[in-house]
Parts: C-alpha cells; sequence; structure tokens
C-alpha cells in the first residue's frame, strides 16, 4: 500500500477558521475544524456609533491556526490510526480580502503593541468595513482623469472595500496609525509569512490576487499605481509606495517553509511547504473546479462569482466587474471576479432581525417550507439584493435594499422568497454582463453553505439564471482550493501536483443531485427581471433618465448626519 | 330642572356598528355600544381567490342595529336612572360608503333571497372591495373624452371604490345578480330607510354625500350622469339610471320618522325624526367640528381628510380630491373630501402579517415605544404609504407599498417609524394640494383611534406637516355627527337646532392636550418628504420623466395571472 499524501487547507472566513486536511490522490476529506474568533460580535469588532465599520484581530488568526491545525491533526489520528503528520506534504492558505492589517517595520500588526490595543484603526480592515467610501470616490475620480487603465480592470469604480481606500481613510481619519505603520499587510500574505517567517516587509511574497483585485496592481503598468498618482491623493501615500511592493505571486509559488516553532507548537514536522496565499472565492473556485465557461457561485453571506478566461486569449474590459487579473485564480488564465455584497446576509436579516412571527416561527426552514408554496411573481413582490450595497455591475456600497409590491395580507415568506429572487436577479445581471463581453458561461457551479443546504433557493436560481446548477461535492471547496495549492507547492516529487489543472482533476467533484431550470417558471421570471432591471437602473444608474439615484444616497446623507448629532 | 334632550347617533363602520347617546345641550355622551359585525372575517365577507374582494352581509347592520340601541338604552338607564327612552329626539345614521346594495323592487337586499344567499355579489360591496378597477378605468376614460365635467370634481379619475365601478362590474361579471337588482342602494340611504319604513325604491331619500362623492351626481348637469354616458358603458347601465335617483339630500333633511314596528323592536317611542344618512367621514367631520380653514383628520384603518369651502366663494376644481360636492358635509359649504387608503391598515400589517419579534414583541405597544426613540432619518428608510393603493392625488388602486433604504442591521421599530412617517408625508401631500387650489389649512383636528392612542403618531405627524396636531374630546366623533344630525331634524321646536353650525358649536370640543411641531425635526422631515414626493412621482405619475408608473401595476398584472392559473 503506497503511503498517503495529505494536504493541509487553510480557510480564514469572517467569522471564523477552518482547517481541511485533505487526501491529495482523490480529494477525500480527512478530517476538518472550525475555530470562531473571539474578539467582537461574532468575530467582527463593530462601533456602535458607525455602523459602517467592521474590524478583526489579527491575534483571532493566529490562535485559530493553532487550535484548528491541532484539532484536525487530532481529529485525523482518530478517523485513522495509521496517520501521520508527516504524511502531510503542503499546506495552502485563504483568507477574506481586501482586509489589510497594518504593521510595524518588523512586521507586527500595531494592534499587538500596548499603545494601540483599543484603536480600532490599528487591527485588521475586515473587508466588509465601509467607512472608506469617501476616499474610494477620491481614488476613483483621480484614475478616471490621470490613469484609467487602472479602473478599467476594476470594473470602472474603485471600492470602499479595497486596499487603499481603506489606507487612505486611516491617512485621513488617524495620522497617528497611519503614521505608525511601516507597512499594509493583507490577512492572505500575512498567514503564510507567520507560518514560514518570512513576515518581515521585506521577505514577505504578495498575493498576486490580492494585489491585482484591491490594489490596482498590474505588471502591464509596473506593479501598484504610480508614487506620482497615490502623492497626489496625499503626499504621505506617495511615500508610503516604496514601503509597499513591487512583486506579487500566484499561488501555485512557495511562500516558504514552515518554521520550526510554528513546526513544534502545531505538532509537524518542519520545512513543509506553504502556499501563497490568496482569497477564499478565488482558491474556492479553484477548489470547486473552476475552468473556462465555467462560473463558480460561492453562496454565503455574501456571493463571490468566479470565472477564468485563458490569458493567451483576447479580452475586453468589462465595466462593473470587481477585477480582471491575470493569475489571480489560476495561473495562465485571467481571473474574473464579480459577486453580491449580500445574499446570505440578506435572508438572515429578515429572520434574525424582523423575526417574523417570532425565533421560532421565521427560522429559515420554516420561511423556506413557507416560500417554498409560491409561485413566481404570485406575491407580487419584487425586491432588490442592495441591502449592503452592490459590488458587481454598480460597484456602489451606497446602495441600499428596497422592497415594493406589499399590500395589506403580505406574508413574511412571500417577502422571504422575494429577497431569495431578488439575490437571483443580481446574479443573472452579473451573468449577463459576462456574457455581453464574449466570456460565455454555460455551466454554474455552486459551492457555499447556501448551496448545501437549501434546495429551494438553488431551483429558483435555476429557474432565473435559466441554466442548471451544479453543487460542488465538498461542502469546504475554499479551504480544498487551499489544499490544492498546497498539493501544488509540494511538487510531483513527494506525491503533489505539476499544476493546478492536474490537481483539480484528481481533488475536486460534483454531487449528484443538480437543478435544472423550468421552462414555464422562467418565463414568469424573464417577466419580474425586466421590472428588476427597471427599479435597478432608476436607483443605482446616475446616467438612467428620471434617474432616482440619489435618493439612496441622499437618505444615507441624512442618516449620517442624525446618527452622528447628539 | 330642565329635561334632557337627548340624540342617537349610529355610525355603521368596517368591522362593526357602534351607537351613542348624546345629550343634545352639551354633547354630554351619555352612552354608547358596539355590535361587532359576525359574517366572514371581522365582518368582512373575503374570497381567498381574489383578494380584491370585500362584501358585507346586510343582516349584520339590522342585528347591529338592534342589539346596539337597545344595549346603548339599557346603559342610559343604568348610568341615569332618571333617563326616559322619551328623551330621545332625533335619530342619525353614518356609513361607510361606497358600500351600494343590489335590492329588489321592494327595497329588499338580494342576499335575503334563497336564490342569492351563497353568491358574494348579492351582497353590499363594502367601500374597500378593489375587485373593479379595470370598469373604474373605463368610466373614467369615458368620461374624459365625454364628459370631463363628471370627473372634475371627483379629483380627474373614476375609482375602483365607487358606486358606478362596482354596479358596472357585477354587471360584466355576473349578469344574474345585476338583472335581478332593481336598483342599488347604499348603505347610508339603506338604515335610514329601513328605520323609517321608506326603503322603497321610490320612497328612498338618497344621500347627498353619497350621490355627490361616489356616483357622480350633481345638480350643474342634472344629478346623476346621463343615460346615455352610462348607456355606451353598456346599455344596461344606461336602462338603470332611471332605477336609481333624480334627487339627493343633505343630512338636515328628514329621512322619515321612526316606524311602529323598530320602535316597538328597540324600546323608543314611535316617530322620532330620522336624519338622511352620510358617510361616517363627513358625519365624524361635523362632529369634529370642521369649519374653513379647519381639516378634520379621522385617522382609522384608512383616513378621511374633510374640509369645507364657502359655497358662495369661487372654488377651482381640485385634481387629485376625491371630491368636491356642494352640502356632503354642511349645508351651504362644499364638502371636500380626500385620504389616504390605509394608515392603520399598513401598521396593522406590520404588526399583525409580518410579526416581527413574535407577537408579544411586536405589538403596536413595543413597536411605538422602540421607533419613538428613533431620530428623524436616522434609520436611513423611507417608505410610500401605498400599501392599499392611493385614494387621493394619484387616485390609484393599483400602486402597492414600498420600503427602502433597508441595511442588514434594520430592525422593525426603524419600519414600524418609517411606515408612520410615510402616512404623514402622503397627509402632507394632500393638505399641499389643497392649498395650491386655495382652501388654506391653518388648524388640523384629529379623531379617530389612533389620533386617540398614539400621541407618537401625532407629534410625528405635528414635525412632519409642520402644523399643530388637535384632538377631538370626543373618540366617537362620527357618531356624534349622526347624533348632531339627529338634533338639527328634530328641530329647535323640542329643543334640537335650527341648524349645524349652532349645533356643533353647543355638542362639539377638542381636548387639552395637543402636539406642537419641532422646528429641528421639521427641518429633516423636509429633506425626508423630497426624497418622498420624487419616489412617490417616479412610481406614480405616468408623466413623470423615466417613469417607473409601469411597475407596480406590472407586478399586479403577474401576481392576477399567476393567482388565477390552475
Amino acid at each position: 500500500m503506497k503511503e498517503r499524501r495529505m494536504s493541509l487547507g487553510l480557510d480564514f472566513g469572517t467569522n471564523s477558521v477552518r482547517t481541511l486536511l485533505v487526501d491529495v490522490t482523490d480529494g477525500q476529506e480527512m478530517a476538518t475544524a472550525v475555530h470562531e474568533y473571539e474578539t467582537g460580535q461574532d468575530g467582527i469588532i463593530l462601533d456602535p456609533a458607525d455602523s459602517q465599520l467592521a474590524r478583526q484581530n489579527p491575534e483571532d488568526y493566529l490562535k485559530g491556526l493553532e487550535i484548528s491545525i491541532k484539532a484536525v491533526l487530532s481529529a485525523a489520528k482518530k478517523a485513522d490510526k495509521d496517520f501521520q503528520a508527516t504524511q502531510i506534504i503542503g499546506i495552502g492558505v485563504d483568507t477574506t480580502g481586501s482586509t489589510p492589517i497594518p504593521v510595524d517595520r518588523k512586521g507586527t500588526p500595531l494592534c499587538f503593541a500596548q499603545e494601540f490595543k483599543d484603536n480600532p484603526n490599528a487591527y485588521a480592515w475586515l473587508w466588509k468595513d465601509h467607512t472608506s467610501h469617501a476616499e474610494a470616490a477620491m481614488i476613483t475620480e483621480l484614475a478616471a482623469k490621470e490613469h484609467p487603465e487602472y479602473l478599467a480592470k476594476c470594473g470602472g469604480i474603485y471600492s470602499s472595500e479595497w486596499f487603499f481606500s481603506k489606507i487612505f481613510h486611516c491617512l485621513q481619519t488617524d495620522s497617528k496609525v497611519f503614521d505608525a505603520a511601516f507597512t499594509w499587510v493583507e490577512c492572505a500574505d500575512y498567514i503564510p509569512a507567520i507560518l514560514t517567517g518570512t513576515h518581515h516587509p521585506e521577505r514577505i511574497k504578495r498575493s498576486r490576487c490580492a494585489a491585482g483585485h484591491k490594489a490596482m496592481f498590474n505588471e502591464g503598468w509596473g506593479g501598484l499605481p504610480a508614487r506620482g498618482f497615490l502623492a497626489k491623493l496625499d503626499p504621505k501615500l506617495g511615500a508610503l509606495r516604496s514601503r509597499l511592493y513591487e512583486k506579487s505571486y500566484t499561488s501555485d509559488v512557495l511562500a516558504g517553509r514552515l518554521t520550526k516553532d510554528w513546526a513544534e507548537k502545531l505538532g509537524l514536522p518542519p520545512g513543509i511547504p506553504v502556499a501563497v496565499g490568496a482569497f477564499d472565492a478565488h482558491l474556492g473556485a479553484v477548489g470547486s473546479g473552476v475552468a473556462p465557461c465555467r462560473l463558480v457561485k460561492i453562496i454565503g453571506t455574501s456571493t463571490c462569482d468566479i470565472a477564468i478566461w485563458p490569458n493567451d486569449e483576447s479580452l475586453a474590459d468589462i465595466p462593473g466587474l470587481c477585477g480582471i487579473v491575470d493569475g489571480s485564480v489560476l495561473p495562465g488564465y485571467f481571473g474574473l471576479e464579480a459577486g453580491q455584497s449580500a445574499v446570505g446576509d440578506i435572508f438572515n436579516w429578515l429572520v434574525n432581525y424582523i423575526q417574523p412571527g417570532g425565533k421560532e416561527k421565521g427560522s429559515h426552514e420554516a420561511m423556506t417550507q413557507e416560500a417554498a408554496k409560491i409561485k413566481p411573481g404570485q406575491s407580487g413582490l419584487l425586491a432588490l439584493d442592495w441591502n449592503n450595497g452592490n459590488r458587481t455591475i454598480l460597484v456602489d456600497q451606497r446602495l441600499t435594499g428596497l422592497l415594493l409590491g406589499q399590500a395589506l395580507h403580505t406574508k413574511p415568506e412571500e417577502i422571504y422568497r422575494a429577497l431569495i429572487e431578488a439575490t437571483a436577479f443580481g446574479a443573472l445581471t452579473i451573468i449577463n454582463r459576462f456574457e455581453e463581453y464574449g466570456v460565455k458561461i454555460s455551466e454554474v457551479i455552486n459551492c457555499g453553505g447556501i448551496a448545501e443546504k437549501n434546495p429551494l433557493i438553488m431551483q429558483i436560481y435555476a429557474d432565473v439564471l435559466s441554466r442548471e446548477m451544479k453543487i460542488t461535492r465538498s461542502a469546504q471547496t475554499c479551504a480544498l482550493g487551499s489544499a490544492i495549492a498546497g498539493s501544488v507547492v509540494a511538487g510531483k516529487n513527494v506525491g503533489g501536483y505539476g499544476n493546478f489543472t492536474e490537481a483539480q482533476k484528481a481533488m475536486c467533484g460534483l454531487k449528484k443531485t443538480s437543478f435544472k431550470p423550468d421552462v414555464e417558471k422562467n418565463k414568469v421570471y424573464r417577466e419580474l427581471y425586466r421590472l428588476y432591471s427597471q427599479v435597478h437602473d432608476a436607483f443605482g444608474r446616475k446616467d438612467w433618465s428620471g434617474t432616482l439615484y440619489n435618493v439612496m444616497k441622499d437618505l444615507l446623507n441624512i442618516r449620517e448626519s442624525q446618527t452622528k448629532e447628539k
């Protein structure tokens, strides 16, 4: 019997870290462990006075790393007495992003210093932090004028969720933290660097995925945006440029090898290869078997849609996409990222905040059961999926939810279904945009908790998108994708793989059950989608005739002035 | 000691009938009794297959009449041992409307016949029945072309809630009932006729209020719409014209005197004068002390706004008003009626249908308590008050509710407050329209359950409308207005009054507590109202640039086709 070869996939999510131990031969999942972050509310540091703020404690990452890897090893031992930690040939890491951390000259997060421990700005700026919208607008404006090429690859608008918006906001609002930061490191860079002892700012290998999608990095124009460009926003931002990075790396590149200290702490042999990090969605797409014409949808609290396209074929800039980055998903392919700022979170809002009928009556299960009895269009409701803004197509965080069609007998399950449909219409808008620009989408592979657990949602998606919905075999595609990266950096010699495509072929799979579109329902949904598009454009597009573009923004402005006032 | 003189006010509402015994000297309320209708859901016959249908059983009216009058007499006796039924000098009646009943040649409701007892079309067509929107549109279209003057007095659009829409719908969908009906009688005509034995179609005195506001009756063009006009809609409708009526009467006119039969049944002396009926809102305005420049808002499940203007002064037609009818409120004045199709019903929807947090947590009291802590604009929410259509300004039942600005943490009490504010914005839109056309509104008198019980709503109304909100002393202004009508038809000789103004002066009053506008809050509400108006116009006005006018209607069309399909 051949010795088994394993890879460890680490997946740092919004509320927890998951570690997955995978057999590299066939993708079989040997053991998994999850550790919930401890700081703040569900691992997120919030500010009651500013609902847009969302930070995280890097200490939670380190603690989660240790606890979850140890738990996986012990679970693996229990499951298979022949298991040995020496069978682990590689480690891969994915994280949320853009989640930049201000660090000192040694690469230590500022928040670890006594001086900053009570200052949220010194912590990790979680992807969904929206405090930096004013700075995002300034970056977009300047780039549109002086470097439109910077925007062309990220959908025409630089988002408040991204790297430079957050750093610039820190500069403008908390110069103490900004000045103390030697550089800023993405969470996806920080974890592999910590494991391999390469976290010193001069040694750390930066993720292509993070650099390209969130920091306007492109080899075509010499890496990050020009110093002069950043300096025009603020001279201090220009000066930071040389303390950031010149190069970025795809996840088939070695970040380094597991240090002796961490190996001891974790109970692993030292020297295990660790891949350069990437974002959860991108490695999730890898773990889902992403390929040309095959869109991967990772559906959770928010949604990430990932497609790829050969980098030797011409590809137009696609307006409204979060990003087109060579090598961000698979080396040799453009990675195309789109997404919806909230999907599961919108359903969670109804269930957890509105709690229709009380906690028991209003559970996801109860709502789903009742919503399944309703026909398309039967409720008379139409919703927009913008409770957390619009990430793709409009790229505008300053949009909000909308529900219309309520009568005097409208029931919660009708609203629940309308919200599901709204997210499906949002998903269709993205696919349509891909196809308009030549990126054909013939298959949709779904993964994430919602794809797993809610057949109603998948059926509605099939009916709205008019495409078969397939589900990944693995419930942990992000961690699986990380493990695949681990198997690639391990290399053929030790039983790993020469490239991602080979590794995917061996390690990815689909569930037997899939969801096929119903032609009659699709007909009704086409009509509803026409109305969705009309409302979408009216509230979301500045250039739309008789636009209502100002309405949601004015409300947010009023809200902010009323919240700040004493 | 002078012998006391009383008047009985009967108020036939949507779910129950209330009888009030009032001292005509000072308006003191001696006793009151309520009887809930027994048929259907809360007294309303519904159709699960058609949410627009709402009918009532006239049997409930007769039963309610008897039970509630007897109960009042017995309560009065208990309260005051000197009370004698002979002290009652008059009876007045108000009802909902337009609530027409198809009756046979003898004036008996068709539903009392065995043949029709299972057919909802043979019952009373309750004011809020919306089955007749197609017919309303046809009537509006024909009138706009051939008799624009018919529409000019009722806001430019003939409503699906009104007399001829309902009769025409019956004609088009149930010819058996239409053919069997000798004539159609408003509930407001039916009750006084029954009490006085004048219900034979040739004897019944029709209410000016009902005729003018709901049936396009105007002495200027010879009463009801021309036979030729009705015949163009359908020859049978033209033929019906001569079986309707030629004259109509204000409520200072005697409908007749209490019959011996009813007097015996009720325990009253026979011959008591009974006033011609009118609608609840109009007599409610009388009971609230309506006067020029003094708007009365009757706030309940829906809202009625009543103003008056001297009929010897010039008054322009006011587009979007439900009606301008000479004598519909007070003789000698134009009665101006406006209103919102749902107010309390919208709050009830959230509390009863969505039940946020469960039944206990989501009560009106709990919602109000939490909503009171929120500042104007602080929730970021904006709503339209159209869950039951828009009765005034747009005069369009095929509009629906809208809520926008939801984020991922939006709470039920924020929605509750946004819905209150939406109804306040709707109220402001009406006042602005009055004033644009020269009907100055310097005072607002509120009555109805909500004005009584919810200070938060009254304060928000004061802040939004930028006017002091006053509350009527009586909680039963409709019944009080009816009693005032009773005191007027009784006449001076028996201790009653020579006219309404004298009676109002003696019998009406205000509460000490009133609600004054807060200048700072009004400032924020002005900004929010600008946004409300923008969304109002976008979804409600066909002529608005980049209109979304089609959206709610298309959704209703899709809804209807999906509801009807098997």
